[in-house]
């Protein structure tokens, strides 16, 4: 249960949100740009980053939420959310990709510990000024969205299956249809 | 300077803001609901819990900003900056506010790491359900504005006074009126 009485029984952010419609509105339009806006990230890509984040701060409801919405973006296999965990042995990313996900991990420790290697390494494997500002800005984005979620002692599905619905409704719809008025 | 060109010069996330107003946007809609919004807790107040974060996450540039703003909305004395930094040890805050600055401070750390009885002793001083909710989020939310400024290497000026003009005008105007179109 909640630290706060949120007056629903929503798991996650969507609790928080429908408590809090006045902030939902713009962390919303947040996600939906950073998510699924103008990109030469695909948004698989981009759910990929922001799983793997909310797996480095230890936040079950986003590590699934936007790992199903990354599955539902490419095959739906749900066993994705297991290899953001394990660090995408399985998944076939590319070596762009890779380095921007290192990026993403040192965000999530903190900005400064973003060094000028791991920012020059992912040009050499082609990502441009755009791609790494956009890793950089999902990163730090979900250092907020975890935190929120788990600082206010929000409840969450325990299994994959439980995710695998709202991850398609994700990928399909995505996240300002929904917004509490 | 910046990791990559942003082809502006202006510090922090200002530069940032001008380079990708899409994210600017609901960014900084947030930052005016959290801050200056309608609430129990005045905008001094909670510039001082997003400033105290700033500076827990080595964020020169917010840290100072905030500062800043929460020295205007007050007597516009600069030195807060510095007892910001000291865990206010001379400014008289409020044994609420001390506790909230408490859970903001975990949520620093991590979501998880907000404790049952850090919510109970905030609840004891009369902090509400909405105060601990701003809380938690003004601190998440910090979380990523730091991330978002330092992770791509932005400049910062260095000196306290540097703030006072900015900080002057953003407890006077707030946080949308500047957004780049």
């Amino acid at each position: 249960m909640a630290y706060i009485d949120l007056k629903n029984k929503l798991p996650g952010i969507v609790g928080l949100m429908e408590y809090s419609p006045e902030t939902a509105k713009p962390m919303s339009q947040l996600a939906e740009t950073l998510l699924r806006g103008p990109s030469t990230l695909t948004s698989a890509e981009r759910e990929m980053i922001a799983s793997y984040v909310s797996y480095q701060n230890e936040c079950h409801f986003c590590h699934s939420s936007h790992g199903a919405a990354a599955a539902h973006h490419l095959d739906g296999d749900m066993s994705l959310l297991d290899d953001i965990k394990d660090g995408f042995k399985k998944t076939d990313i590319s070596d762009k990709l890779r380095a921007l996900l290192n990026i993403a991990k040192r965000v999530q420790i903190l900005g400064n510990e973003v060094r000028p290697e791991d920012v020059e390494t992912a040009k050499k494997e082609g990502a441009t000024d755009r791609e790494i500002h956009d890793t950089v800005l999902i990163a730090a984005a979900f250092c907020m969205y975890n935190r929120y979620v788990d600082g206010l002692g929000t409840w969450a599905p325990e299994e994959n299956e439980a995710y695998d619905e709202s991850g398609k409704q994700l990928a399909k719809e995505g996240y300002t249809n929904s917004i509490p008025k």
